[in-house]
This record gives C-alpha cells, structure tokens and sequence, in this order.
C-alpha cells in the first residue's frame, strides 16, 4: 500500500502531520523532543481507534459521509487497529497516537482517510480516548480493591478468636481481635472503592462533538455517540469539555487515597513483622535478602508499597499545580495528563497484588501475640471501667487506676501481685467487693458496641464486610 | 460555684487535665507549647458540648446513669455551652477544648461531671466534633458555590448574544458567546458541588462509641446516638473510626479542586480585564490601587484567589503526607487535622463570596469584543468546513486553508482582500461557486451539536443549568 | 494628635489609603476581607519602620529630603515604633502594616509624612521587610538546630560504649553504637545548617530602590541602603527584586527537610521507646497521658514533630505552585508569602526546643539494649567475613552462613548450639581451624574504617562534629 | 564463557541473586514485579562498574585482595563495561543493575567474582553510583543552565534600546527596556546555578565504605575512595550515608525551583506573543498547529514547559513525602529515589535546549511595542514625581494624579488633551511651571538608581551579568 501524502505537506519531511498548511517547515528538533507525545500515548490506540469508529458513525449520522465511506473507513480503522496490535507504533515518530492512526488510516484507505477528521479536533479527541482508557481502568481497579479486601475479610474470618494488642500512639492501649484490625483495613479500601465508582460517574461524560472549543461544526447526535462509547452523558459545554482534567486530578485523589491506605496496612505489617513485636511472619516469599548480611529476610514488598504511594502524592500535586494556573479551555500544559493518570494507575496495579497476597500469605504468630496480650497494663481501662460499675465517677476511677499503677512502679512489682493494702492506697474501693477475674477475653467481650471487639460486634462486621463485598 | 479537683491531679499545678493519675507532674513547658490544641480546636465548641449531651443519653440508655444525673449533666452542658458563647474559651489554658468542657462541667455541676467521659475517648470524641463541624461547614460550602453558580448563570442569560473569541493555548481559536464561556465555568463548580455532596456522605459516619480504639466498654446505642447527632450511618470499626482522616483529605481535595476552579476563572478574568484583551471591566469596588503608580487598578480579588488556591493544594499535600507514613489507629500527629479542615474552609469562604460578587458586577465592553471577534483568523475552520461541503475531504480542505492564509502573509493582506486567483491557487474550490458570506454569528450557529456555541444549544444548556441549580 | 487626611482620599470611608485619588470608593467588604493583611503582616511593624528609616536617609542622600526633614521623619518613626511596640496595630483596621506606618506617622509628623513614599512602592518595601524578618529568623533557626545538634553530640559521647542494634529495613542488621546512631541524626542536621546559611546568603539581596518594577525614580545610593540594613547586596534587576520569591520557596525547601529529619528522629524514637523496643524511655514531662485509658505515657511530642514536618511540606508546596504559572514582576497572589514564611518559622521553633530537650532527657535501658544486642543473627555477617579471611570468596562465605543460619531453623536451635557436622554442612571453612570467639563488640571494632561504628573511628566522628558545632 | 552459578543458589530458578543461601525459592511473582529495578536502575551501568573498580582498588589496598586478584577484577569490569554500553541490559531480568554487573562479571572472570562484594553492600553501592551520576547531570544541567542565560543576554544586548511596558498585576505598570526585562529572568536562571553549584557539594559526599549501616567490616581507606571517584570527602557516619537521600531532595527542589523560572519565563512569553499583546513572534519552529483549525500557530514548547514545571513539583513533592515518615537508615522506600533524580534531570535536559533557541529566535515587533509604550498612563508615576520635585509630597501628588485620571475619565480624554482649567482642578502645581515633556524614554532615564531601567544601570547591569556568566 502506497504511502499517501496530503496535499500541502511540507516537502522535504516526508512526514505526516495534522496540520502545517501555512507554515513552511516543521518543528525544531527540540521542540519535537518535548512536544512529540507518542511514547506515552501510543497506550490509547485501542481507545482512538474505537473512538474514532464512532465517529464515523457520528460523521455518517450528520450525512457528511455516505454509508459506503463510513463502511471502508470502520473497515480500514479495523485494519489499522490489527497493525497497532501487532506494534506498528513501536518504531514510528508520529507527532501522536491521533497522527500515527491517520496516517495508517490512509495506508489502507487512500485519501479517504481524510475525511475522518472532519467536524474533530484533537483537543476533543484525546479527552474522549483517555476517559475511554480511564473507564476501564477504573473497573480493574475497583476488582483489584475488591480482592484485596476479600483477602482481608478471609484472614478476619479465619482468626476470629485471635487476640492482640490495640495500638494507639504506637503504644500498647487495649487487647482486641486480629480479626478487627484485618477488618479495619477492610472499611478503609471500602471506601477506596465507593469513591472510584463516583469518580468513574464523571469520568463518563463525553468530551467528543466538541470539536477544538466552540463546538463541532456538523450536526452529530452526540447522545448516540455516548451511547456507543459506554459514556452515561455528553459534556454539556464544549470549552469545558475539551480544558476538564478535573477527572485526572480526582482519579489521582482517589488513587493517592488508595495508595495512602496501602501503605498504613504497610506500616502496620512491617512493624508487626519486626523481630521486636514478632505478631506476624512473611513467608519467604514476599521477603527479599540482603547482599551482605546473610541473616536478612526485609519486608521489600511492604516497605515499596509505603515508597510507591509518595509516588502517587507526587503525581496529584502535579496535575493540581499544572492546572491552577491555567486559563479555562484547551492548553499543552494538559498533555502531562496522560503519563499522570498511567502512573497512577501502573503504580496501584503493581502495589494491589502483591499487598493481596501477602495478606493471604500472613502467619500468625500465636506464642508472641499470646505473651504480648497478656501484659497487664492492656486492662487498666477495665479496672476504672469496674470501679464506675461500683459507682465512682469515671474520671476519678481513671486517676485512682492511675495511683495504682504509679504504686505498682513504686514497688517494681505488677500491679496483681501488690498486697491489699496497697491497692487500697489507691482507691478502698478496689477491694469492696474482690475484683473479678481480669483478662483480655473478657475486656475484648466488654467492648460489645456496635463497631468494637467483642465477639458478636466483629461476626455482625464481618456479615456486613461480606455484604459490601459482593456489592 | 467552687473550682472541683478530681482525686489524682497533680497538686502544684491546680490545673485540670483528663490524665495524670500515673505521673507526677504536668508536660514540660515546650511540650506544652507544642501539644496545646484549645487555640485551633476551641472553635468546636458547640460541637464538643452537643456531642457531649448525645452521650449522656447514650450513657443513660446503657444505664451506666439514671434519669437524674442524666438531666444534670445536660442542664449542666447547656451553661456551659451558654459560658462558651460567651468567650470563657479566650483566656483559657486549658489542653484542649475538651478539657476545657469537662473543667466547666465540674464549675457547674461538681463531681458529677466526672461521670461524664465514661466510655468514652477523646480519639472519638473530636473525631465525632470534627466531622459534626465539617457537616456543616459543607453544607455552607455548597451553598456558597451555588450562589456563585447563580452569578455566572445570570450573566451568561444576560449575554446570551454577545459574541467573543473563544482560546486554545491563548491563541484566538473560534467565535464563541460570551455565555458559553461563563457557563463553561458553571458546569466546573457544578462537578464541585457533586463531589460536596458525596464527600458529605462519607463526612456522615458516626466515630462515637468506639472508645479509644478497642471500642466502647459499656453498651450503648450507637445507632440512636447518629441518629440524634444527624450522622447517616456508624462507622463499622472502632480502631479505623478512631484513625480514620481520610474524609479531610477528601474535604481538602473537594476544597483544592474548586480552588483550581477559582483560580482558573480568576485567571482568565485577568486577562480579559488588562488592557490588551480589554473584554471586561472590573467595577472599582473590585479593585485596588499602587501606593506609587497613581493609574493602576488592579485586579488583587483574583490574583488572590489564584494565590489562595495554592494554599488549598498546600493543605491537601499536608494531609495526605501526614495520614501516609502512619499505622493504623489513632496517632497525635492526627491533631494536625484540624488545622487544615478550618484553613480550607475558610479560604473558599473568603474567595466564594468576592469571586460571585466580582461575576455579578461584571462590565461587558462590547466596542472591545466585537473588534476582537472581526478577526478573519477565526473563521478559517469555517472556511475548511465549507470546502468539506464541497466534497473535499477535511484533511485537504485544511491544508488549503493554511495555504491561503500563508499566502495572505506573504502579500501582506487579509486573505478576503485577496485577489480570486490568490484564492485559486490556495485551492479551485474556493472559487466555485462563490463563497457564502463568512462571519461570527454563523461561525457559532454552525456550532450546532450539543454542547456548541449555536444559539439553540447554548439555550439548552441554560435551561440544563437551571435544574441542576434548583436541585 | 491630629488625624491628618491625605487630599483626594475618599470622604465617606474616613481610613488612611495608599492609593484612591483615581477611584471614589474603598473595595467592597468581601474584597477587603481577603485582600487586608494587617493580621498576618503587623509581625513585619519592627522591619518596616526600620526599612523606612534607611529610606528616609537615602532620600535625604538623593536630596529629595533636607536634613530637617529627614531628622523628623526618623524621629516620628521611631515614635511610631513605640506605638507598635506598644500594642497599637491590635485593634488597627488598615490595608496592611505599611499603610498603618504611614497613618500613625501622618499622626506624628503630619503633612511631611506624605513624603517618607517618594520612589518607594510597596512591591519593593515588603520585599525588604520580610526578607529583614527572614534574614533574623535565619540565624534564630540556625542557633536553634545547633543547640538540638548539641544536645545529640553530648548523648553520644556519654554513651559511647553502649551497643545497640543498628537496622535496616527495619530488620535487626549489625550492632552498633548508640553514640553512632545519634550521630546519624547530627550529620543530618549539620546538612540543614549548611543549607540556612548559604539560602541566608540569597535572602540577603535589597530590593529596596526597585520601585514598583522599573526601578527607583529618584538617584538613590542602594549600596549604602544595603549596607546600613544588613543586606549583602542590592537586587541586581528591579523587575526580579519585585517578582522573586525564590528565597522563600528556598527557606520553606530548608525547613521542609529539616522538618522530615526531625521527623526521622522522631520515628526512630516512638519505636525505640515503645514497649516492644524497650531502649529508651522517654521521661513523663515529654509524655501526654490518655483521657480513658490510665496506663497511658504517650510521645505525644515526637508524634506531633511527624505531624507537623507534613505542614511544613504542605507550605512549601504551596509556594512553588503558587509561583509557577506567575508571569514575571508583581503579582498579588505573593502577598501569600508571608504567611508561609511565618509558618515555617514558627514550626521550626515549635518543634526545635521540645525536640532537644527529649534528646537530653533520654534514658537509655540498659538491660534491654544489652539482650537485643546478645542477638545471634546481628554476627552473620561477621561470620561470613570470618570466611573471607579464611580464603572464600564473599559471594560463597555469604550463602554459606545463609545455609548455616537455614539449618538452624530447620532443627529449631541458634547455630552457635548446632553440633560440628551442621556447620560442616553448611561450609567445611567454618571448623578449619575453630572459629574464634564473635561478639557484637568484636564485630563493633571490626568497622573500623572512617566513619563506622568502631571505637577509634566514632572518636574521630566526635571529634569532626565537635569542630564543625564550634563553626 | 560458562555461566557460574554461585553455591547456594536457589536450584530450579537458574538465576543469579546476591542473597539467597537463607530463602529455598526466590520471590513470588508480584513482589518480583514491584522490585526488580533494572528497568530504572541499569542507567547506572558505567557509575556502578566505575564504583567497582575503585572498590577493587580499596579492597587492595586492606589487603583483601593482591595484586592479581586486583588486576583481574578490574579488567573483567572493563569488559563488562564494554557489554553493557553494547546493551547486554537490554533483555537482561537481573534483580537490579549491581546484580546484572555481579552476574556479568562471574561470566568474565569466574568465581573470582565473588570477591568483589567483600564488605560492601548495596546499600552503599547505590547511594554511591547514583551520586556519582547525579554529580555529572548537575554539572550538565549548569552547563545548559549558562547557556539559556547567554540567549537572555545576547538578546538584552542587542534591544538595549526597545522600550516596553512593565507589567505588575498583569496591568501596564512603567515603561522599561525589553533588556531589563529579558534580564530579570537572567537572575533567577543565575541563583538556580549558585544552588546547583552548592548542592553538588552536599552530593560530593562518599557512602562508599560505609557497608549496609554499620561501617566496613575491612581496612579501606575511605578517602583515597573519595579521591579517585571525584568526591570531595567522605560521609562521616555509615547509618546516615546509607540512608541519607537528602541530596535527591535538594536537586528536585533546585530542578523544580529552575522549572518555576521556566515556568514564569514561558507564561510570559505566551503573553507577549499572543494577538493581544503581540509584542513578539515566535517563528515557526517554535510552534505548531491545530489538527482542526488552520490558522492556529500555537506555543506549545511554552506550555509544555509550564506544565512540565508541575511535574517537577511533584517529585520534589514525593521524595519529601517519601522521607518524611521513615526511620534512619536504609529503608527499600528508597529505592524510588532514582526514578525522581532520572526524572527531574531529563525534564529540564528536555526544556532548557528549547527555551534557550526559543528565546535566541524570538522576533520583536517593535510597532507593536511602541504603540503600546506610547500609552500615557505608563507616565503617571512620572507626573506625580514632577509635583514632588515641585514640593508636593509625594502622598499628595499620588492623589493629584489619581484625580486627574478621574477628570480624564469623566471627560472621555487622555489627559494630555484636557484643558488647562482640568489641570488645576486636579492640582495647582501642574500649571506652574509648564510641565516637561514626559516621554516613555524620559520615564525610563529617570529609573537611574542601580538595577532600574536607565541606560547606563542597564549597561552596568549587562557588565555584570556578562560577568556572573564567565564565572
């Protein structure tokens, strides 16, 4: 097949190129060094292709093409799109994907080809590829998030009855169940999760028929494009359609939040890992070694998740940063937006699976998370709670525990082995009657709250966690 | 009323504080400095003691008080409240205002008021005032940006038939109506106004009764309580309820987008109002002068909001790099919140309220547009679509037009004063038949898809706009 | 004394303005709100009247004052400084602290007053009035991270013999010295100090006699302005002295990083502290308790450092976006900067002093310390340097103590208790001839070149750090 | 020459690992994905073989290795070196580029190999090989730095006497020279070399020896390292050289700073050479065109510059983020360091070369500068420094002139055409004498202060800034 040429391309550039009737040469080669954006781009051929189907369709619509033109058009697109499977972007150095499909388009189709564009701007373009691209990443997301929390949810199902130290100020503060701190994982990626579907609403919104800002110059039924894209509704106005990268920046919101996320529950396991708390132990397989200390097994997988999500913070500030100062419409500034959203979205693709897994792949530790549970100073709060069952006034039953404890360090002694009297120092109402057993059973049993430890609360969680998962 | 020292505190210090049984004396004095919170977070006041009287029922539900004491402590909450209204924050030093609170309460009610955080930890306490003061603030917010919606929709009705040039990369691009344009940037805060809505939701999940992490040790009715507190829903888990910050995060974003919002309008309205655009003026009252430049009248309104939206995107950074290194749970580094919840808040309610007033006073110079809107530039897509209708196919008829307008440089002439074998040897089609007339009005009213700038579908739009902004 | 009324300022309104003779009334009330600085900028009251005072003897030099009238302009300034001093811009309602100058200066001197503006604007007379202020804050800072440097360099040398476990990933690695961890810590900081004084160097530009942008329209000695204020240099470009904030962004990028070492710091503290550590303990008086749980001792101090090195980020943040899309010179959105100066000072001088006097008050647990450093696996490494010695090369020495240490988990016993034939399996090398005595002392002085954890080489790290705090 | 494969290795995988001899299997999948580096990191080839070979050196001289050894190692590194600039990285799947150079080796010299590694570790291999080539990036980002501000240069030469309006707040200010102008960014490009040149200094640090945290377990001589590497000292503590990345966080935020210069560089010339101001032209190859609208000749190289400066910020955002929450020492969060050093060097080596030919072609249009410099309200500075120079303080004569701009607007004249009675209502002292002429040109001499816009300050100004260039 031949190689076509418009007429008016500049000579000597044996070069395809979307526009250049009124200028003589082409860029310079810097400026084609920045400008020339195939590299990223060249990702949404399945996307530009497809959108520009419709467009055909739209075209034909409008009877700007007859049905013949419109048949080989599609038919030479399909064509075009074989190619681009195979890697015919690989060594071209079009401008864009949009240039690179053109000039493909009129390999197979001949001059025809230059009727696609018709009533089209790239601007209008681009936005619609990539909110086509972004629909779908979208939904793999949101399965990624949703096997992660099944991870999660199988874990809590799974040690139901293991109990552990509640952290707060990374001190230790009260027993409760493995179970509930798997499942406080779970709720926040649940909420990852409703965000990107309410995201994904506004990504649907169609930019094409726009044309470059004012609005396209043929009369297409922008509705049946929407309709044949998978978008739920047309941009209702045609310079904000093609300057809208509100949709970037909210993916990368929702995506850093994610990324946020992943690294708290990274945080958690690195520490929970660690030979001092010992809780949990990484199987091999999610550990790598070191070079020279031959002992070493370190948590990579977790400690590049922590790292990755200040990747993700980085690529928020700059679509923020780069649109803030714009004036409203179509600007270049906007082509960062794609290497954005797919880092964005490469980078939780990675993190995703491999966190799911090694969540799956966690070993409880049963003899360190046992000794750890069994520190005394995890039930002081269930003292006070016993001395206000007695009557006190919780706040003086909190400074009469505290007395307590202040005796116990005094002594040097664990507070169950301090004589009567000692106890009595701090509050006679200790001994009046003998105190009940003390554990973290039952201190977990006393939080029975709605959302707390006890063991009906998290099996009614964990019937809820179920619910939301097959949502 | 006598001042009440709970049993335990510290003697020289006479000061109240919801801890220190345990220890000896107070927090050194630049620890203090640093952890004091009651200068930022005093402004939930009204919050802390609302949220305070739903407890106390809670606490009576649960039986842990009866009717009486219940009655007592709120009565007593309601002078509180009464005290704090009146100032009794100002010269407080107390940790925080929940301290604060309970100090009042033992002034008013005496050892009764220790009764009173049973179950309760300041972790889902301010949780609990803090989204209660952000429900609020964002129904203010949306209200805010619907006013400033209004301003914009009530010009573009105003100017439905006033012509502008419309800007890719501030280059002239294509004839647009000055409606169009306003309405470009309603539909921007109207995504806003989505994404309040559905932050709100999230806002909405009740931390209380969660305790401090472990959950709440005494059974109260977490579902009454959100009910009473107007929450939608209880957060599922007591250790991410106590942790969870996510929701300022997304409050920070919403806020950092709709500042983008304003600094992208602010932005074009400066250059419309300078002197080289010229297409708008800036009534006095929104402007300010030079202490040396005896001329000036600057546009510092929106220079501000382009600035203040920088601060927006600093807060978000702030944020999200805060929430990202932590483990789960509760963590004092969480104190940061607040701070940033009321500087996003309040710096939209500044740039609300000046930007919908500075739409509204908006001054059209129509002798300025309409010179700007002759500029034949503009309509040469209309003249490519015209040679498209001829049958050329748009890729061509393109590179025609660049050859006419290049052609117009090189004999330094507007191309309509051109000679018709100028335009011949742009392209033959040019010339047969002759061409209709060109110009801005039927440049916009081939903008007739929807979306465009033809009169029809900017009609349209405006009635669209209409009901979003009854909604 | 009188108050004096400039001619052609606006009847109604009775306030002193800069500007006003063209426009007839004040800014609208929401305008004023955003746009009035006084609240944030009456901090700048010392440099202003300071900065005016040198002007005034420059215009006296330029002859555009006699020296009778520069003597009571001088003399009515520092009365007005009195004023300030004296608590008089709280209750002021002026545009901004240079306008409430030149109010209480007309109330001072009258009419002559009017004179003190001559070739001055206020573009160039805050530049100089905050870069004043920052050049003082500067060395504040600087004196402020030396005194923390001190306090780690006299815990290292008190403790320069005791060992600890040093980590990566944090993974127990090798031991290592206390003193050589806290060390760590002072290098970064000595880095942080470098940076203050080459970013002071920067600060120290005048932009005073710049004008609004154009320059001064009166022959002022610049030098001599620079020289009496302090500055090192004049502004080389009136356009640039106006427009550049370059100096803040540097100052917040200075106090960003500052602010991740004290988090850092920070991090490593909370953990060592923790129970799980166990190797310092943090005195009461740098911990905060808890309002439910009695057991408490929080490091709420090191916490909120973590927090707010995350604020400190967001400024700096905040002022880059905000100057990337500026053109060039002026613009109001830099009125922004002053606040983020502020910030950064005061967080810096919030979190210094508490910081220090942790590192002071740490005390070292001993007991912990010495079981975490008995750790066999800490010596794998020195193992396998045993077996370099021994001829191997590292590659092969390294996976045979992986094989030794593999061994040993698998038969459930530390390899120092494995019998001969366990070692010989995993390498023959390990019993020809019996290895000698490892201990993590032995493997301490086996780092012995520069800047390990050897005895010698900590000395000489001491000794390079105490010249280096002497600077 | 056969592939070695170390003892130890994992059997099934046939892959050589620098650990392994503890763990029976190599990574899972996922983990495999996120970690491997060479991707990234095998642009460090020729820094990690050079590293190498002066290890080799070192080793050497503590007598780990004789001579041979030596000799042998460091001609098979040479012959690695040969195959990796061949593009033996290319389909390689090592782990990261030191184990690709490791694996490479054992295939050039045998198990000699396994020698070369003896007490160092990756960890200061990296840190290492990546400051050594951020070493060489910094001095070729000065270089293009220079040469951007030799375009400036050459341009204020040669429009010494093209007068322009001075802009602030994006209104006409003064006039002033389009050198001063041209200058002003020449400044800032200058303190960004100050910044590069001192933060190389900080990178000039050697971690080299410093082993994975706690110092090499052999005799090297650090400083010989440090010598033959081109560093100019050594790290002083090996826990801070390995986990410092505090350089990479100075050379983002100098890049993002420089990125900023460019930003505000390129959004003035976007207004400069947009229709309405049309104070210069880009040529050509400066610009491109639109796909839709064929007389567009847009600047993308301007706005892909100002975009890419918010790409900028978000590295300097991440690797802040990043550091912020670790602890000390070398954590794998790090390893995201080198994707932001390649990033922010490669940005600015793409943008540089373009804005320094863009400034070098840019075409003045000097009728359009005169037109707008002929405008009169440029000169009301002016007239109110004549009535100080008639004895009006300059308070008063601010607002003379404000009311004669009034006048001239009730009127509908420029004030050089009101009548001389207009003159007096404004202010007496404008009728007597009769005023000068008041011309841009006099305006421009009469900024004669150092760094205004007379003549000779600019003159002096080009001396100096030719002068800062040959440094």
């Amino acid at each position: 097949m031949e190689r076509h040429q418009p007429a008016g391309e500049s000579a000597g550039s044996g070069e395809h190129r979307l526009w250049g009737g009124r200028v003589a040469a082409g860029p310079a080669a810097s400026l084609d060094d920045l400008n020339r954006s195939l590299p990223v781009d060249q990702r949404l051929w399945a996307e530009d292709v497809e959108g520009s189907q419709a467009w055909v369709r739209a075209l034909q619509g409008a009877e700007v093409l007859d049905a013949a033109e419109a048949g080989s058009l599609i038919a030479g697109l399909q064509r075009v799109a074989g190619r681009l499977a195979a890697g015919a972007a690989e060594d071209a150095h079009d401008e864009d994907i949009h240039t690179l499909v053109e000039r493909l388009l009129y390999e197979e189709v001949g001059t025809l080809a230059g009727k696609l564009h018709t009533g089209r701007s790239r601007n209008d373009q681009v936005a619609t590829d990539s909110r086509l691209w972004a629909l779908r990443a979208l939904r793999a997301l949101a399965a990624a998030v949703r096997a992660l929390q099944g991870a999660l949810l199988e874990q809590a199902e799974a040690h139901l009855d293991l109990l552990m130290p509640a952290y707060t100020h990374l001190r230790r503060a009260q027993p409760t169940r493995a179970a509930h701190w798997l499942l406080a994982h779970f709720w926040a990626f649940q909420r990852d999760r409703e965000r990107i579907v309410q995201a994904a609403e506004r990504v649907a919104r169609l930019p094409l028929g726009s044309g470059a800002i004012a609005g396209a110059g043929f009369p297409v039924d922008r509705n049946a494009l929407a309709a044949q894209l998978g978008f739920v509704a047309v941009a209702e106005n045609s310079i904000d359609a093609v300057g809208d990268r509100d949709w970037v920046a909210e993916l990368a919101f929702v995506g850093t939040l994610g990324g946020v996320h992943l690294s708290r529950l990274a945080e958690d396991l690195i520490l929970f890992s660690s030979d001092e708390f010992g809780y949990v132990a990484l199987p091999d397989a999610y550990t790598t070694g070191s070079s020279l200390m031959p002992q070493k097994r370190n948590p990579d997988g977790l400690e590049l998740a922590r790292g990755a999500s200040a990747r993700l913070l980085g690529e928020l500030t700059a679509v923020l940063a780069l649109l803030k100062g714009l004036p409203s419409g179509y600007n270049k500034d906007l082509q960062e937006d794609k290497r954005i959203l797919f880092t964005v979205v490469d980078t939780l693709q990675l993190l995703l699976p491999v966190t799911r897994e090694t969540i799956a792949a966690l070993v409880w530790r049963e003899d360190r998370l046992a000794a750890a549970t069994a520190d005394e100073s995890l039930l002081a709060t269930d003292l006070a709670d016993e001395l206000v069952r007695r009557g006190l006034p919780f706040r003086e039953a909190h400074h009469a525990v505290g007395r307590l404890l202040r005796i116990g360090e005094r002594e040097g002694s664990p507070v169950t082995e301090l004589a009567p009297e000692r106890w009595a120092e701090a509050h006679p109402l200790f001994l009046q009657p003998s105190l009940p057993a003390l554990s973290a059973t039952a201190s977990v049993e006393a939080r029975c709250a709605s959302g707390g430890s006890a063991r009906p609360a998290v099996m009614a969680q964990i019937a809820q966690a179920r619910a939301v998962l097959a949502d």
